[in-house]
């Protein structure tokens, strides 16, 4: 029996490359490793089995540079057939990090795709500049809060939002454990939240703008989109990790809808703790955001309830906005525990070009959630 | 302004318990850790800043008890308000786990949900006792293998199929990297494979399954699934890591499909690595896969190409058949690098009621696969 068809398996020769950090005994071990990946994320077969020498040559994935990166570890640049991914992002997921993902020592720290694959992916339909323009805000951070605690009604948070709207928040999103609970039934709280923001935004005369909280069963997040867009919302927050990665790419390509994504770590940020295995931040937060067409991603950032370094913030800002072919660059949204005190630092650090997310701190003190907005968006826009 | 509505929240007083392991200084930091994560998973706001005692007493979390877990870490049940979690698999997994995926040193070891919750979910269609019915094999583990190299065309991996469903193989998958590309296009994958199997079963009289991998984007699952049912496919190969729980949930309640699904680790696994951090083996392939509907899942069994060590194999035979309301037990599935030689052992590790998954080493030898294939069967039948 003919075990393969040459005829088949003529690929482009197109490669897009993964950078591994392998932990390992010596340089020679860390070799073998990145031969292993080779095998493991494209024919998963022992090398010596396999059929076809054409297999062998255009499938496998190959190494293409071994650099050491100090303490036990090596950086290895590996080249996968764009063809092995397909057309999907979740296959090219799969790619890159399916298998390994279940093994120790081995983390993705960033991957490229040759631009004729990245065209293949609309990515972020706003964007930094898409969502300055939604907003008509261009010289400052982007203000953003949440709408908690879980346990209010529909029409308590509707009054949260109202009064946020009218302090000068730009963004104002669900809590993102605000799905469809008895106490706070989703189409309910969509209406009343959107309502709201746009009754402030007739008084203001600003654009702010409401994001629920579309996280939701596979056959419900269509639905849900549909319905937040009906009601005059603004954009949408969405898990990926909850929902999945690729169910964002659908919302953010879905023309219909057209609405800027706030991307919610919930549950995928786990595989970007540990520093020797999982996702680099930079790949969860900036490149796989970006593919999935999140305009901004969120995550803790460090000195919060949460536990990132400033390095690893740094990566994702890097990831968030260097160039990635024809995709938008997107805004970091540093959160976990926020403080109006920290305004003037997140600023410092990120630049401009981010969001701040200050929620619990906005309801904290005397002065009250109007004037409390108020502040954050004078501390915001202060050199 | 009333900031919440005393009428609309009146819950039933029902909860669910998660229990987690906490690594601390001692057990006070474990107790205060303990207070953060019932903070963090339901309200996600200060306590002192929480606008009502209704919230208090109802929505946020509530520590039930905390044991020495050994070595510096400490065992905590925090009960929840089911009606936090919805009726959602999306949002029960963010309630038990979605911020604090992103903290270190906290790992959710177990759940449980009162009956009234776990009816909501169909969970597993066939489990153990349904797959066996399908297949008419009740006295030994089921054997499965999957359908590779990622290179072959349709053609060649139909003639694969062929000869392992000859060979007695009862659960022919395609491995999970076969997706829908242009050296082996998906409905002609299906279509040829599907063909092949039907083909053996009437040559042989069994009942081989052909499951084809239907991982695929969002708008696309659910049509690779019916095209996998009309083409006679037996089963369906799912990754939720890569397309989500739920959209696996989906898959398993539809009953115009009505087909098996083995669940596959790929890119999810990476939360089980850390003992320390993110979900244990028998959250991860045990309740999450039975809850979101899989009636097998697959995972690395210890000594081969991974990492998982022999209690963590026994966590997960546990999650995958202990009592969990009405649920079906489902079969554990270890696998990643199997080998012929393993049988014995495996059989003696699992007890009947597994599947046994080995893939490249069917293809080893000189004997040819229908041989080897035979010897699989053998080798898993004898006592």
């Amino acid at each position: 029996m003919p075990i393969d068809d040459p005829v088949a398996l003529s690929l482009s020769g197109e490669r897009l490359t993964a950078i591994y950090r392998i932990r390992a005994a010596d340089e020679g071990a860390a070799l073998l490793r990145a031969q292993d990946i080779c095998l493991e994320q494209t024919v998963e077969f022992p090398a010596a089995l396999i059929p076809s020498e054409l297999i062998r040559a255009q499938i496998v994935g190959s190494v293409d540079a071994l650099t050491a990166a100090g303490s036990g570890a090596w950086d290895v640049r590996i080249r996968y057939p764009v063809e092995a991914a397909g057309a999907e992002l979740t296959q090219l997921v799969n790619l890159l990090f399916g298998n390994v993902a279940l093994q120790p020592g081995v983390r993705l720290m960033d991957f490229s795709l040759p631009d004729g694959m990245l065209a293949g992916f609309r990515g972020p339909r706003f964007g930094i500049t898409g969502l300055r323009g939604l907003l008509a805000v261009h010289d400052r951070p982007l203000l953003c809060t949440a709408l908690k605690p879980m346990g209010l009604s529909a029409q308590a948070l509707a009054a949260l939002a109202y009064e946020l709207a009218l302090g000068g928040i730009d963004l104002i999103k669900d809590d993102h454990g605000l799905t469809d609970q008895p106490f706070c039934p989703v189409d309910e709280r969509i209406g009343r939240c959107a309502e709201a923001v746009e009754r402030a935004n007739r008084e203001t005369g600003r654009r702010c703008l409401y994001l629920p909280n579309v996280t939701a069963p596979a056959g419900e997040i269509a639905r849900r989109a549909r319905a937040a867009k009906a009601a005059g919302a603004g954009g949408l927050l969405f898990c990926p990790g909850l929902a999945g990665l690729d169910a964002m790419r659908a919302l953010a390509d879905d023309a219909g809808l057209a609405m800027p994504i706030l991307g919610h770590p919930a549950f995928i940020g786990g595989l970007a703790l540990s520093p020797d295995a999982g996702l680099s931040h930079k790949v969860l937060y900036g490149r796989l955001h970006r593919l999935a067409g999140a305009d901004a991603a969120i995550f803790p950032h460090h000195g919060g309830r949460f536990a990132y370094s400033e390095a690893e913030c740094r990566d994702i800002l890097a990831g968030c906005t260097d160039a990635m072919g024809e995709l938008a660059p997107i805004f970091p949204v540093p959160a976990g525990g926020m403080q109006l005190g920290r305004v003037r630092e997140l600023r410092a650090f990120y630049g401009r070009d981010c969001i701040l997310l200050i929620g619990g701190d906005l309801h904290a003190g005397d002065e009250g959630l109007i004037a409390r907005a108020r502040r954050f968006v004078a501390l915001a826009g202060s050199d």
